[in-house]
């Protein structure tokens, strides 16, 4: 989902005009110069789990763009009328088929540069096994010695997996936030 | 920031239509009949904190709509290019005029109804004056028994104030996961 500028307005189709509104604004927003609406950009949440397994994580390989073929968290795009946690299980359920048991919220990352907020709950697998959706070509268990380090997709996914491992270890998992810069 | 329906694309304004778009999607979109082009609609992210002076909460009496004149703690939509802690103080400096130190995620609500989730911090006051921006009326200082609950603006303010007493009295913050029917 990449950013473009805004070219016309969402209201009347007007061609929109780059500016800092009237109204006391600081920021330059798409203006539209015809019926005057003001169209604001946001962040984007990206939600979803560390599904676990034992000593395990499971992983899904990507059968998309970004990141074809590379290993990631199930995760994805949190969509109107559900809360966080709603939309981390579902993308778990479509990417990698899996059954689990949602938990706390375990990473809150700032991607600012890309304008994202990422949000990884743990989820406790209640199987091992799955059956990924067209999103995904493999979904598999790993050991930590076993995680493919120089094939994750997203640096979300490293650093989420990091905290997770180092909080395993000492047995207590708290809510960590990330900036990426 | 009410959501109305889009009407018009922002690639090339021609008209839209609301469908299931060809590429495997389940849900209906704002999508483009000429240049085919998707139009997602996300959750927003509105960030904000809790600032404390001793045992005192800051709040902020509304100057604007919606819920003018009512009691909200500092919060607003994050902005592209900020990590939803900046985002959390830029919002505290602007209706507040107040000086802090910031700590850790409070609570994190979904309010799924509205496509909204709401980020608290906790920020720790480094001084009891303030110096409010256009959108506040007045900025005070409340200890829990002056709290004004039934003239707080929001269900996020109220129920994060809730936990952040509620913790305060055992001594130990964590954060808080709450959905907001």
């Amino acid at each position: 989902m990449l950013r473009s500028a805004i070219k016309h307005c969402r209201e009347c189709g007007s061609g929109v005009v780059y500016r800092v509104p009237d109204d006391g604004d600081t920021r330059q927003r798409a203006v539209c110069p015809s019926c005057h609406t003001i169209h604001y950009e946001n962040p984007l949440n990206v939600v979803g789990t560390v599904p676990y397994w034992g000593d395990k994580v499971l992983l899904c390989k990507r059968n998309i763009e970004p990141r074809f073929g590379k290993w990631t968290l199930p995760a994805g795009f949190m969509e109107l009328n559900e809360t966080t946690a709603e939309g981390a299980a579902r993308e778990t359920v479509e990417e990698a088929g899996a059954q689990f048991e949602m938990q706390g919220l375990f990473t809150m990352l700032s991607v600012a540069r890309v304008g994202q907020v990422h949000l990884f709950f743990r989820a406790r697998l209640t199987s091992d096994q799955f059956d990924p959706g067209t999103e995904t070509i493999e979904a598999r268990l790993f050991a930590e010695d076993e995680i493919p380090w120089d094939e994750l997709a997203f640096r979300t996914t490293k650093e989420t997996l990091d905290r997770y491992f180092a909080d395993r270890r000492t047995g207590v998992f708290s809510v960590h936030t990330i900036d990426i810069a």
